[in-house]
């Protein structure tokens, strides 16, 4: 699986796939520069007005629920269409899924009405999202679901809603329902910096515009990321979250097949 | 109050309060940033559905009125009405309260409608806010306000809102009325760097979220930004206006008890 | 021309015009920090309540149609109008013109009912908002148009809308319908940070709000992004991706009239 991660890499940077992001405006800058940083090219359109021609045009689609509305879902449900229609994969991140009516009804809808080919989330998100029974604290996940079984999680979520399904931590769990991939690696630093989990979505949604399995897709994104954030950490870890975050974005931009190859730690059970 | 406002950067980063932000996309994700950076953890949410929900459950709310919409003010109102029947604390950030009728009604309503805790702005802001004559040029102090008494601004809103105010300039000036406390520190560079001003709001957010008074949480959030903003031009100010904004963000997510009790500079007269 | 634009680096610094901008929020943030590094006062609002009132009292005003809405659309042509009527000049980006119906619709209303003194854009861009016919990927400009004549693009959307158009690539076009301005320098490499193109836009902005001529604004701004592109890319272009972007605004803050006289590589044919 590692390698074939590292040969996504090259893929991605040869085919450089549009990714259309439906996200919060939070992180959105963030989304948009790793987008750029790993060789893929972001469009970020939110209105129901566009959003369906939009993503009939990309390579993929990403969902996030950050600071949500209804006008935003119904972007997301028009572009979720349009992605299926087109074949093209939706990436569905249910951010804090659980910290309101209104967002457990759009991952409900979404859902609902678009074929997701990957969710994902932290065990609290995935876990509102797919309907399963968890609290959540915020956006971040709540400290008495660290301990719950994200493989537990993870393949229940997949079997319920019939896709990849990647619960993230300090492991990630990435399943289909039949094969469970497990993804070390990364630092503590990347919980504190805000839209590590975005990002990690985002750049799924990119490797999955460049090939076409989901659940090698989502590894190699989850390993990418694992892999930056832990090269951010050498660099900069020592000295704060803001140069952390900047160096995130360089390691990023700076990955390629062979340090992925040597460096990704995959394992499947 | 040195000492107190060192005691409560620990309380702070045992507690990690979650603060709920509503607040404008320019400056959204260094605010998150912040807020993780101290301590706290962020969720930002500005839609009128969920707003309330979202408050209910956080330790503070941060109303920061930078891009206005009447979508945004019913979803502030909404929030803050849930804040004050939950006794979480209120902050408002009036930001460029004197650039349009739109923002000095957002001001006027929300003060109405809600009871805020803390009102922190620069003198210009706060004093439209608080209904008392000045002017303003864009979202930045105008030149003729500089050297207005930011005490007798401050003392003037205090008393017409019954709250605590902070104004912020080369010298921060807070008071409840009948205490003022002033804190020296920061540097001119921070008016070169978007933003700063609403980071230090969600700083006074996440200070109150950790303990009781209004007074002593914005004091230490004064102090705490000040103080880094000292650190990071010392170790970037030299190199310009990005690396300074990064090294920001590094110098808030290393500041801990000591660092406040020794360079804080707050006094009270 | 370097002469003429250096000076206007000195005059705007001197000036710090106060430029309204309605953004889109992936990059509102570098496009606010860009103004005040370079020695301007940004206000962002986007709202249609506000932006007539607040263009009005501003010293110039940049639409920005990336992440695009009716409501953004209106709350344009208000502000738009309003600038008209006060003489201040408008910067109009139309980001991924040709990326949806919804976009081009924006840029010919735009265009048709305000006077846009300067069009920035990439070829593509620049094409789709004239009218004329070319086709895009993303916002990025597709490979199909790498080698059309930006020349022949920036003359012929100048003549139809009567306006100085930029049309900014590996080498930048400026003209005004008769006199033609080739702006060199700028690195690949910011290509790969997002809102580059969005940046250069409110420079634009600062540089006319300084000024008088839309000619010399818009060249001495591409050549202050070019050189800061170049200094940053000195500094950090070996580091990545991040660190790039932060020396970038490093650059911009540190530009003055010395060095943008002695770096410009501007040329009239």
């Amino acid at each position: 699986m590692a390698v074939r991660a590292a040969l996504l890499v090259e893929e991605l940077q040869r085919k450089r796939p549009l990714v259309h992001c439906i996200t919060n405006y939070v992180t959105a800058n963030d989304c948009a520069n790793i987008l750029l940083a790993i060789g893929a090219s972001p469009i970020m359109a939110d209105d129901p007005e566009e959003t369906g021609e939009i993503a009939a045009s990309a390579s993929a689609l990403v969902l996030n629920m950050g600071t949500p509305s209804r006008r935003k879902l119904e972007a997301m449900v028009r572009a979720g269409k349009s992605a299926n229609e087109a074949g093209i994969p939706v990436i569905l991140d249910p951010v804090g899924a659980g910290a309101s009516c209104l967002r457990r009804e759009m991952a409900a809808q979404i859902i609902r009405e678009v074929k997701v080919d990957i969710l994902r989330g932290n065990v609290s998100e995935i876990s509102f999202a797919a309907g399963l029974d968890f609290c959540e604290k915020g956006v971040d996940v709540s400290e008495a679901d660290q301990g719950r079984d994200r493989t537990e999680a993870a393949l229940a979520a997949a079997e319920r809603l019939g896709c990849t399904v990647a619960v993230t931590g300090s492991v990630d769990v990435v399943t289909d329902g039949s094969r469970v991939i497990r993804i070390h690696g990364g630092t503590p630093l990347m919980a504190r910096v805000t839209g590590t989990g975005c990002m990690t979505s985002v750049l799924s949604g990119a490797f999955a515009g460049a090939g076409k399995d989901p659940l090698t897709a989502v590894s190699a994104a989850l390993a990418a990321m694992g892999i930056a954030g832990e090269l951010a950490f050498e660099k900069a870890g020592h000295i704060g979250c803001g140069s952390f975050h900047m160096a995130l974005l360089d390691a990023v931009g700076n990955l390629n097949e062979k340090i992925i190859r040597e460096r990704a730690k995959i394992e499947e059970r």
